[in-house]
């Protein structure tokens, strides 16, 4: 594996590997003696999107494998004096840097990246477009093999809230029907919902309710504001109505269902907090999961 | 000690061992064999209001301790897209970080914080609203006791300034009493001396003549420019006249007295460039002091 | 040699003892044992204009020689409280740090800088005004010691483009001066050639393409976009027409000739595509290079 461009396609059997993996690393006392498979390895995080906290997660586990990390300043750089992407591309590269860490609010850029990188150059795709936010996913997989009792052949899994243009919610979809999710419930205002031939495999329900009702997992995603000011949700007030996670819809999971919520969270918005800090959250727990998983990537792409 | 948000009412005997150690950080060549008391552990910088120097103080302290530091840049992070503080501090935990140098414009965020963080995660205040900068009095502190002659119950110290607005201020007033120090002379205009309950055991001089005369340490204070806009100060030439700290108002001093500011100066605003630059000055000594200060700190917390 | 500000009157000993270590620099493996002659050692990069490329590739060679850095961002730092270069400066340097890189857009900053500094102290120019950039000077030799098949007393060299507006240019002619270049040609718009004291040894060559015939070497510049705003240049087509470097204008040069571009390039403006991404062009050894240079100069000084 050269690149982490999207899971999509991912075999099975690769996608639990990594979890494996990652799995080890959250078990890891990081004041024990660090590891050092990526000793000389600078990761650079090229950074087109501002994304704090992506970046610090990349950037504590790049440590952690004993990586030296750089931050290309995007909105501050020669990109802004007309240089293409490809050519700021190529002149990191040719510094030395190995391993891209890369956000961009373009589907496609990863993918025009990877093409152009050299056979000891790595691209992780930290978030683009709304086409793929892998790293996510995986924490999301991982997340939930340690909440849940069962299989992933066996889980309900509820998803509710702006899909149609969430990343980490078409990331979490590849990953959950690699692993052979047996039933996926996907639940949105119209205007929310992606297009029918992405979701196959999964069950439009209308109802937040219904989606929720007997589920395992419910996955709670961020609504943008600018979903309201384009129009696309009335209120915020309906949407917390019909779409939000309090504590009454949680009550129709299956008793020991679980919440997670990509961050950061729009607080009686789209969960409550009584919800969100409460006994069935696993919200700092995909938080915590994210370092692990996105050592294991960065090992298996350049360790 | 687990947090270290003020230095309001800490013991003498802890003040003093970590000034001990700090000494002793002050006499070590960073180039010779580093120590490697916070190795694993990641520090966060994150600060709400921008302040390189004390950043830097930091980070430069945490690296000789062998710890990881990442930046949390606050201003273009998730706060900005409505995550609450305590949601940001709980995501940055959950990736693994230890220890949080926090500076923010409110009184109180330190203290919020310390509530919420688990019991392996350290706080320490980096300059909190007006109410304390708690590595600042220690660096204070740590420099009079290398330059002065007697010891604190003997010293007579004027403070001469903006005390009001001053968070450097109240932090060196909590040390210097829990200190013991004898004769503590506070002197500013009217509108910028703090409330009678906060000079508790000082000795408001109105004249800056009368409080620098015979006082063995001289410290003066950054005048902001913006106590000129909000009228709480006439101008800056007769700032300067009453209160600024020259050649002809050090002579009153005694003879072996030196000179503090915290930095940034406003050179012939609160001190005359020859004082500054000059040999009483003990400026770039509280500069170098600040980082030992801060790794005895973070090492008392994290170590 | 305690600083590098400039390489004009260079040795040409000290110059190739320089690049030689660069050349040892550039065939390591980042990934085998890493140098550590700069353990212990704090780099500050201290730009006051932005430079993404230029601050990576110094802070790429000095985590490679095992220091550590931090980024001094003086677009938002005490600087803009009013604060003077000179009390930064000596406020980082009592902070301990020991090697700074500095960018400034006045010439004269770095020598400034220079005075105060005290004995172990070390400032590198990374780009200064228009008059120097002396990392740069030196990767563009060892970049033409690396590709050309003569020495540099054999070699013709041409310089394309705004040469009076670039610190790029005059840190390559300082040093092709100091090696012994034996034909240099300059060629560019009347409005954009220095004045004639700084063409010492140069010939100045109106049209470009009798400038490139039979060169061994060919050097274009960056045309910053408000050349044309100023009235220097009247039209970017113009400019590409009479200046560009394309694959017609690059046949007239020698047929092992190679090209070369400081970067960031505007590509159809002063470079054609063709050139920059084909077999002739030495721009992205250049920026590999740049590294390996960086490296050179930082432990020749601080080592």
């Amino acid at each position: 594996m050269q690149h982490l461009i999207s899971l999509e396609g991912m075999a099975r059997e690769r996608l639990h590997a990594l979890l494996d993996r990652a799995q080890h690393f959250a078990g890891l006392d990081p004041r024990a003696a660090p590891p050092t498979s990526l000793a000389g390895v600078h990761v650079v995080n090229l950074f087109f999107e501002p994304s704090t906290r992506t970046r610090l997660s990349f950037e504590i586990a790049a440590h952690r494998l004993g990586a030296q990390v750089v931050n290309f300043d995007a909105e501050r750089s020669s990109t802004l004096k007309g240089e293409t992407l490809a050519d700021t591309f190529r002149t990191v590269e040719a510094m030395g840097a190995q391993l891209f860490v890369v956000r961009h609010s373009e589907s496609g850029a990863c993918e025009m990246l990877s093409e152009l990188a050299g056979d000891g150059t790595h691209i992780v795709n930290a978030g683009e477009g709304r086409a793929a936010h892998p790293t996510q996913g995986l924490l999301d997989m991982l997340t939930i093999r340690q909440f849940a009792k069962r299989p992933f052949e066996d889980l309900s899994i509820a998803i509710v809230g702006d899909i149609r243009h969430s990343r980490v919610a078409r990331s979490d979809l590849h990953a959950l029907r690699a692993l052979g999710c047996g039933d996926i419930r996907v639940c949105a205002p119209a205007a929310l919902l992606p297009d029918a031939d992405e979701l196959q495999g999964c069950r439009v329900v209308d109802a937040a309710d219904e989606a929720v009702s007997g589920c395992d997992v419910l996955m709670t995603l961020r609504l943008q504001r600018e979903r309201m000011e384009d129009g696309l949700v009335d209120s915020l007030d309906g949407y917390y109505r019909d779409y939000g996670i309090d504590q009454r819809r949680l009550s129709l999971a299956r008793a020991d269902a679980f919440v997670m919520h990509p961050g950061p969270m729009n607080r009686g918005v789209e969960i409550e907090s009584a919800v969100a800090d409460g006994p069935r959250s696993a919200i700092l727990r995909q938080v915590a999961n994210g370092v692990a998983v996105r050592m294991a990537v960065m090992e298996a792409l350049a360790g």
